[in-house]
This record gives C-alpha cells, structure tokens and sequence, in this order.
C-alpha cells in the first residue's frame, strides 16, 4: 500500500506554534505553495466542479466535504446538526482528489489530475469555506496566520494518505478485548446497575467485554475517586467482572473539582498546575462538579503530575479509560454568570418587551462554551519555552489531545508491558497515537446513523482508526429498529459501544423484543473478530486505512465517487448499511461483481454472486450482508453455532473458516497476535491463509 | 378516480367537541369498531411487519410513519428534527395499508389485505405511537378520550383517500397567480427592499409574481396597520407592484398587541372578544409586538370581527395573506416568565452549582410554548352554547384552523367573487377547506428537501393541496446547490416560494453565481403551470392527491412501496430529486418502463426510454429531469425560448406542447379556467387534449 510518494514539502507561515502532531518533519521548502494562493489571513484556490475534497476527519456532513464552512475548533457540541460548523475534534487534513489547478494558472489554463494532501498544522482555530461562498472556490483563513503547511502529492489518494500517516506516526493500538462489545450508560449510578448488566448479557448469551462507568461512579464528580456510598464495594466489583472477563470502563472528565480536602485539587493548587485566569488566579468554570479548574494540559510538569493519577484506578485494576468534557467543554464561567445574572437583573426592572426576552434567553443560551470564555485563561505551555504564558484560544485545539496524551504517557510509565483502552472526546491531529476517539455526542437519528458511516473513512485518513458512534444513539430516544441498524453497521466499527444519555429511552440490549434479531447481529461481530483485528493492526502498523470510501478504488467510476453510503473495509469488503427507517433492503451500488454474503443469526444462510450496477438488496432486520471483492476471501471465526461467545476471549482466531469469491484467491495476510502485549511486529505477526 | 367506496363509519367516544372538520357525516354506528381495541384511554391493534401506514400530514419523518411516536399538538417547532413529535399541523388521518388482523383475532389468524382509513377527529391533543414502544403494535391516546372517528376502506389506498375527502370537503382553491414564484425574507424592511426585490428580478428575467410581507411591515408588529416610517407609501408600493403583476403578500399573526389607542385592541377588549384567564381577564402573552392578546377565534362573533380587519388590506389592493404564529405561539405569558425571574433569583443566592445551573438555563429555554400557559386560558366556542367556558388546552388544535377560516369567510363578504391567496403555519383537518399550509419554519438542511418531498403526499391526503416548504430553507445558512435543489423540486409544488430567516444569509435568487442555471429552473415552473394547475384543479375539484407516494400505484411493487424518495405527480408523471449534496446524479427506481425527460434552460434536451429496475441517472444542478410514465402525455406551456416569462400572466395556457410516451395515449384531461373567479365546474373547463 506505501505506493511511490512523489514528495512531501513543509512550508512555514508567521511564527507557528509547536503541536507535537508531526513526528518525520521534512525540512521546510523556500519555494511558495504550488497550488494555494496566499490571502491576507490565509489561503484559497479553485475548486473545478468534478474535484473531491476529502478529509477533516471528524465532521458533520459528507464524505466529500465540499459546500459547506466548516470551524476547526474543538466543541462541546451535543446537536450535530447539518448547519454547525465545529464538533470535537480539530482534524486539519484535505485530501483534495480530481482536477486541481496550479495557483499561477490564468482563467482559462486546463487543470491537472491530482490527488494532493494538505494538513495545516496550528493549534488555534481555522475556517474552512470549501465551496460554502462561492461553490468554485476553497478559502483557509486562520485566526492567527501562522502555522507549518504539509503538502503532499501521490498516484492515489491511498498514497496520499500513506504519506501524511507517515509523517505524524503510528496510530494507537488498543488491547484486543476493546474489540468486544461494550455496554454503556449515562450512568449506572450503583454497582448493582453494573452487575445487572453483566447478568441479563449472560442470562439471554448476549456477548459482552465491557461495560463503562459514566460521572456517576465517582464522588461529586472527583476525577479518580468512587463513590463510597453506591460503589462502597467497587474493588469486588473489578474482581466480580473480572471474573466474568468484562472490563470496567470509567470516564475521566477534565475539570477538577474544587473542594477543600481532595488531593487533586489541593496538590494542583499548590503546585500550580491548574490554567490561569488574567490575574494568575487559578481559572474557574462550572462543569460537572459544579466549580473546576482545569488543570494545565499543556505544561509538562502538570501533564506528568494528571496523568500519574489514572494509577489510583490502574492500580484497582481497571485497564481502560474515556476522557470526556476536554475541548474543554464550560457550562459556565463565574465571571462570564454574573454578567449574565446581572444583566437578567436589569430587564426584569424593564417591561419586558420581545427583545429584551430574547435578549435574555439569548443570553443564557450563550452561557455554555462561549469564546469569551476560552479567551479568558492561559497556559504554560512547555513546548513555548520563551513565552510567559499564553491564552488559551490560540491553543484550543491541543487540550483534550494533550489530557489523553497524559494518561497515555503515563501508562507507558505504570504498566509499560500492558495496552490500555484510552480513547478521548476532544481530539487534534498527533491524538491519535496516543488513543481513539468516540463520536461524540450522536443522537438517536437515523441520520446519525448515516454520519457514523461516512465519518469512518474521514477519521481513518486522520489517523484515528479506534473509532466508533455511540451506538443507537446517545441523546434522544431510540426505536428497535434503529438500534438493530446502529448495531449492524457498529459491527464492523473498532470501538462497538451502545450509550445513551440520561433521561432518554434506555436501549441495553436485553430491554427490546427482537432478541433473536439482536443477538444473531452480535454473533457476527465476534465471528469477524480474526478479521477486523487482522484489518486494523495492518492499517495502523502500514498507516493505511481500514474504511475507505469507493472513490479511493474505483477512481475512474463516476457513480462510486459520488457515492457516500457504501464503504470498503479492507481490501476484501464493501459495506452498504440500510440507515433509513421502514426500509427492508435498499438499492447497493456494485463497482464491480462481487459476491453478495447473508448472515442471519451468526450463520451465512446466502451467497449470490451480483454483477456490477445497481441491485436492490433484501436487507431485513437481524442480517449482515456483506459484499465480497472479487478475488478476495473473508476469515471468520468458527461458526456460532458451534460456539457460544460470552466476549472476545471466546474467539478461536487460529480455526478460521473462508468465504472466497474467485478462481485464483491469494492468501490472505492475517495478522494476529496476543493483543495485550506492545510484540506488534509484522513480520511475526503475519501468516498468509 | 372515485372509486367503489366500501363504506364510511362514524363511531363516537365519549362526549366530543364539535370541529367541523367533516362536512358530511353518515350516521353513527352502533357496532364497535372492527380493527381497533379499546384502551382506558385509546385504541390500539397489532401492526404486521410489511403494513404501511400512511398519514398524519405534516409530520416529521417517512411517508410511512413507522417507528415513531408523534404528538397531535400544533406545535411552533423550529427545529424538525427526527427526534420531535410534533409540527405545526394536527393531522389526525391515518391509512393502513396491506395486512391488518381483526380486533377479535386471535394471535395465530391469518391477517387480512386492506386498506382502511381512519380519522381521529378531537381538538384536543392525541399521541400516536405508530411502532414506536413496541414494532408491532400500533396505540393511539387521547388526553381527553371524546371523539368521532371515521373509518374507510377501500380497494386502493386512493380509494380510502377519495372517500375521506368527500367527508371532509373540498379543498382550498388559490388564485392561479400563487402557482408563480413568490419570494419573501424575514424580513423586507422597507418599500425600497420590496422594489429591489421586483427590480432584480426583472433585470435578470426571473419570473415573480409575489413579493412576501413579514412582520416589519406592521407599525409595532399590530395586525393590519402598516408601518409609515418605512412603508409610508404602502399604497403607491402595491400600485407599482401590481403594474408589474406582481403580487404583495403580507404576513398576520394570532397575537393583538396590547397598545392603548390601537383601535383593533381597543375594540376587542371592549367587545370582550379575547381569550381570557381563569379570572376572566384578557390572557396576556408575550409575542413579536411584546404583550399581546389573543383574539377568541373559536367565539364566532369574535372570529367575524376579527376576518373583517383584513380588509384594511384588501382595501388597499392587497389580495394574499400569511396566517402565521397562530398555534398559537406563545414565547411567555406574563404569569409564568414572574416565577422563572423568581426562581432565577433564588438560585443567584445559592452557590450556583450543576444542578442549578441547569435548572436555570431549563427554566429559560422552557418558557416558550409550554402547556402550563395552554392550560391556563380560555375560550367562548360557538359550537359548544351550553357550556361558559372551554379551556384552551382542550381545542388547542382548532386555533390556527379558526384564524384562518375568519379571514376566509371575511373574503366570502368583502370579495366573493374573487379568490384570494391564504394559506396558514398551524391547521387542523378542515381548514384545507379555507387556506393551504406552508410546511413551517424548516431549515437550509439537505434532510428538510427530503421532509418536503415526503411531506407532500402525506398533506394531500388531508386535503391540504396548496402547500410547499420554504424553498432553500428558513433557518440556518443555505448554499447555492441547496438552493438550486430546493428549487428543483420546489417548482413542482404548488406553493413555490424561497423565504428565510433573519440573521441567516440571504437567499434571494439574483444574489447567487450561477444564474444561469437558477433562470433554467425557474423557466421551467413557468412552463409546467398549465399542468401543474390542471392537476391542481382536477385534484381539489375530485378529491384526489396531486402527489402520490409509488405504493399507492405500485402495490404489488416490494421496492416502490418502500421508496420515499420519489414521488407521483398526477398520473403522468415520477419525481426522483437530488437531494443529497455533492451528488450529480441519483439512482432512481422505475417501477415500470417511463420515458426520462431532461430539461435545461427551460428546453427539453434529452429523451430515454429506461426499462423498469434501478437506473444511475446524471442530474447535474439546473437540469430539470422528468420521468413520463407509459401512455400518457405531458403538456407543457410553449418553450421558455419563444417567449420570456416575467410572472403567470405570461404563460398561454391554451397554445400547449406535449411531451409523449407510448404507442396510443389517450387523450390529457386538461382543466383551465380564468384563475381569479370561482367558476370551477369541472364540465366546463375540462379538454381532452
């Protein structure tokens, strides 16, 4: 897959500022960018209509990210609607595929077959107008115009790729059991919730590897430590799952809470590890525990001292974690409250007219995430060793990557033998060596079913290939039939977590009626284990891809380019989730023959061989219908009915069986190994099958 | 089209409110109803797994409403998302269609194969959960269980629908200019916005007829005054719009605002014609003009008084109006927003934590619309002489219904020869007979093109014909190609017309690039006319839809009956939108052999006969593509290239071209008459052509 990189070229802009994000930096090029021409705050260039724009990982919308303004700019943004612009992450990668033309091509110059990487390296926020002004136009502008520019040609978008994973290094490799499925809610507020958990999956032999502790685990919401009164016995209940091979998985939120007597506040206090506010006070912010600071991610010694902590629950055994609220995410400022308090307190004096209402409920609307609030603390960050400190704005988009760096650092200090489950909301580029990511706050939408599909591939080009949705859907409430769509495609996804949040419809897995349905898709998760594990260490060990879209292959296929609802996984399988309500099948876009795969309760029930063009597809709730390439075979673990699996320790990833299509197959190269030790080695770890 | 109508039962529950939503009611049963079992509060029956059910008008969600819970409650609901229940109309039809068992069936009867319709007819609030709790099983309750409900069944689907209509009355029939392009904005601000607007549109040759008026029009938001600062020439403004034919459209809404001197809120407080509070005092909320009354349009005097003010518009050459806000909205009442400044108070007290902060910001954000202030009015129903007072909560889906059949039976009197353009943002099954709908406050999502698509079979089953979305969306930020699609599509719905939202950007069609190809589109709503309206007429004049969902035609068809994406306009042709971005074509599902027919510029460019199946079709923004079914013709205005259309008064009706599919097609059956009187007869104005 490392194809014939023609070049990478580095280009310097202002006085940029260091964010870790790239390991293999090339020297930096004198000569101007080729093909973006240079603004006052940015830059911009033509947008000839056929060209894809690939890329910025985790955002709204489609794969081809074309009309639309998107914001780099970490947020705590729990509708991801249409119209936002920003959610967690930061991913600065364009992948621009098709015609493009140079900068110092006059108007009526013909454009070039290109496919051109671009990652725009800079902590602070960026807009991207990609075609939103003007449908032929791209426009980059950046709050502060500095920044190191990557630049990177390739025959292909997959060398492309290969080349910009090449430059910010390998991607996070979690312990193998992260492979299972995880039940997850906000929250299981006792230990008893926990167990409940574990013992309706085992009463109805519903697979389950782990189970995850939202904020109600903990006291008053104190980053590592546990609530005596409803998880009084949480030792016994690490032993308890143990035993039944599921992993605890608790959250660890970035605010501290301040309390008078909690070490971590205290000790941060006195240490001075927590961000500043203008006058050198420790910055205060309503979260999760009520009043916070935060501490300072940013500066080494306090990101040494934060990551240390994650011992306290290490050491009882938990061996995996999820950083939330790091973008990081402010229901309230004090400061910012009291103007708000204040100003409310005037307009009640007035007659309260139409505007001052809206005046008003504006006002507390706007009191969560504000900017003026991420402009009012600062860092010490230690990679600015010169400066004093510096507002947090203009390195927003580095907190939640340097708070799971933290945690990951430490680790490899605290068990460096042992893989650690750790994957994060908020996330930059250069994050995703050092943990995954969730989605984010999804809803139960079908339309968020479909963004799960078409995030994948962006994600994977970013280098963030432990990656999933919240399946079902986190806000709002869930129907059957979404959660067995949700759960169907969350298959094939790394991270397979179903959450949901407080005050919505439950949707553990066991609740609902069709549970031969949900179980039979469960079964196929784990019997593709082999393959799926095989798949993401060989894209995270080569910086490739595990989802790519089908303008990656089929290049010179009109329909496949434009086509957003279907993926590759691996070079063997192509996907086509139904992610619409009442339908039973949906039409599926064939590339080229392939042979068409029914599983129905763990067990393959149909193989049809289907020619290219578009075929309508029977797809009813409970199967897995999976298309495979031409040439290629698909290892699966042994039939479920020969084995019941209780979770990934039941996989048998050495007696795979085979579904080919063709006449001369290849081997296929199978990785397999421990999946608890760092042996990660290719050349070992490989067997062609 | 009407066909041999089984029968039509009426059964009543309880004590019901009289609607007047049917107009011929047959006898009440005595039996019990045959396919629903009675509840405490409701019915419910067993809901096979291939059995659509069709209905509920404006809603969110599929043309098959599976899957879903959805609120019967006129709702001003600015973000439809998946997740909400409830819009602004209270649709209470629902059609079964394909297997239904029995009530008294036991588990293992064999379903039967019907199509049944039933209407729910209750002012008061209803919650359908249509799958929703369970996939199979349907429950319907009633907060207060008094009703009349009228079940049909029928051969077909349009057999059900054709007799429902013929209960319910015949449908709103508009001035034939309201089939032109309306442009409206929240707002134009003054006369020289609305010139600019007529201005433009001539420049470039876009067809206009209509010019919308939002609020800013009023002096202080009071309805049927006019603002002289920046309208003080309204009457010379209406003259030159009408020299240029075109039409101004201002906007009413529910709420009267309390100003001394303000003789409309001077006549009715002392005429007693406003909803009052349990002490019998005028019920004060707060709106666009600030504290407001709401006049009591269930109280026939009041309502009378209150359609005759619309002639202080009609007076002045105004002929088209906007029923708007009358749900009716409420954004606070001056009793509830005194305990949340209260509340508001207290917590500022306290040491702000989590919870009360989020109390707070509940608080804020839930003082808009809540039923506390619905509970807390009352009205004076004409229908009900027996009983002092009614509270509004128990009609609450009859206000937006009563506003607009004021104004229309107003028109009835001032004007009665002469149509007038009405149409509402609430209604009630009824009202079709005296106003359309807009589709609401929808938003610059691609997901909302497909809503209105969706949405348009569900209203003509409810008898609202004259309907269509707010073209490029109301809020949030459109783009060009958003924009174009809309349009595409929009030119087919009878109400054509791009308005948005203040604060969003603007999406009057000459401020766009490529006005070339938004000139192609328009050009070609302007050649459909004589179609569009003949089918229009035929549709309201039979009682037959105009837009059709594929399963009513196609039931044997799997596949059409689960395509929700195209759509059936007349019995001639198919609809299959673009409404995806980035997408330059689609695949489209033929049913059976049609002729696909490419329009650009307003000219037919490309014929095809596609066979029956799947097909890829190119659908670059500005084409109009067009699917003609076999047998049958499609009569368009003479070519755009021949004549420049500037608004409906240019196109000949009578001097028509066809586009033709088949071997022998039989004669179109074309109604035209002069479009302003209301000589409808369908003998007379009916042509084979």
């Amino acid at each position: 897959m490392q194809g014939d990189i023609k070049m990478v070229k580095r280009y310097r802009f202002g006085s940029p500022i260091e964010t870790e994000a790239v390991l293999h930096k090339p020297d930096i090029t004198e000569r101007e960018c080729e093909w973006l021409k240079k603004s006052e705050d940015g830059f911009f260039c033509r947008l000839p209509q056929e060209t894809i724009v690939y890329g910025l990982g985790e955002s709204i919308r489609g794969i081809n990210k074309r009309g639309w303004l998107y914001r780099s700019f970490c947020s705590d943004e729990p509708e991801h609607r249409e119209d936002k612009q920003s959610l967690y992450g930061a991913h600065n990668f364009l992948l621009l595929s098709g015609d493009v033309y140079r900068k110092e091509d006059t108007e009526d110059a013909l454009p070039e077959q290109k496919n051109i990487g671009f990652f725009f390296d800079t902590p602070g926020e960026i807009v991207f107008d990609i075609g939103y002004t003007k449908r032929d136009r791209m426009e980059i502008t950046f709050s502060d115009f500095d920044l190191e520019l990557y630049v990177m040609e390739g025959e292909s978008p997959d060398e492309v790729v290969s080349a910009f994973r090449e430059l910010i290094g390998r991607s996070y490799i979690p312990p193998k059991w992260a492979f299972g499925y995880g039940q997850s809610r906000w929250s299981y507020e006792t230990a008893d919730d926990v167990r409940k958990v574990a013992e309706e999956h085992k009463r109805l032999k519903l697979p389950l590897d782990s189970v995850y502790l939202d904020i109600a685990y903990m006291e008053r919401y104190k980053d590592f430590t546990i609530d005596e009164k409803n998880f009084g016995d949480f030792d016994s209940l690490v032993k308890e799952m143990k035993e039944n091979r599921i992993h605890l998985v608790p959250i660890i939120d970035a605010g501290v809470k301040i309390e008078e007597g909690y070490d971590v506040y205290e000790e941060g206090k006195e240490k001075g590890y927590f961000c500043k506010d203008e006058n050198g006070e420790d910055f205060t912010v309503g979260v999760w525990p009520g009043k916070c600071h935060f501490p300072d991610m940013l500066n080494e010694e306090a990101r040494h001292w934060f990551g240390d902590k994650y011992h306290l629950l290490t050491d009882r055994g938990i061996d995996g974690f999820w950083n939330d609220m790091n973008e990081p995410a402010i229901f309230y400022s004090e400061k910012h409250l009291k103007k708000v308090f204040d100003r409310i307190d005037e307009l009640k004096k007035e007659n309260l007219d139409v505007d001052t209402y809206f005046e008003m409920t504006g006002l507390v609307a706007g009191s969560s995430n504000n900017l003026e609030d991420h402009k009012s603390f600062y860092h010490q960050y230690s990679e600015m060793p010169g400066e004093d400190r510096i507002r947090h704005d203009k390195v927003h988009n580095l907190y939640g990557y340097y708070m799971t760096r933290a945690a990951a650092e430490a680790f490899e200090e605290l068990v460096p033998e042992k893989r650690i489950l750790l994957f994060s909301r908020a996330s930059y580029i250069g994050m995703h060596r050092y943990g995954g990511i969730w989605q984010g706050d999804n809803m139960s939408w079908w339309s968020h079913l479909l963004l799960n599909i078409k995030m994948m591939p962006s994600l994977n080009m970013c280098g963030f290939l432990y990656t999933g949705a919240d399946l079902g859907g986190f806000g709002a409430d869930v129907t059957e039939d979404l959660l067995i769509r949700f759960l169907s495609f969350g298959i094939f996804t790394p991270l397979m977590r179903n959450h949901s949040a407080l005050g919505t419809r439950r949707q553990e897995l066991y609740l609902f009626e069709k549970k031969e349905e949900i179980l039979g898709v469960l079964k196929m998760r784990y019997r593709l284990l082999p393959y799926l594990y095989s798949e993401f260490m060989k894209a995270a060990l080569r910086g490739t891809m595990m989802f790519r879209p089908l303008g990656f292959v089929y290049r010179e296929d009109r329909i496949a380019r434009q086509t957003e609802d279907q993926l590759l996984l691996g070079e063997e399988l192509m996907l086509a989730p139904v992610h619409e309500q009442n339908q039973g099948g949906r039409p599926v876009y064939l590339p080229e023959r392939m042979k068409f795969l029914r599983f129905r309760k763990g067990e393959l029930l149909e193989e049809e061989v289907l020619e290219r063009g578009y075929t309508f597809v029977e797809m009813p709730l409970g199967d897995i219908c999976i298309f495979l390439r031409e040439g290629h075979k698909l290892p699966l673990a042994e039939s479920a009915s020969h084995r019941n699996f209780e979770n990934t320790e039941d996989v048998d990833y050495d007696n795979l069986v085979f579904c080919e299509f063709g006449d001369e197959i290849p081997d296929y190269e199978y990785y397999s190994d421990d999946g608890e030790t760092k042996e990660y080695s290719l050349e070992k770890n490989i067997r062609m099958l």
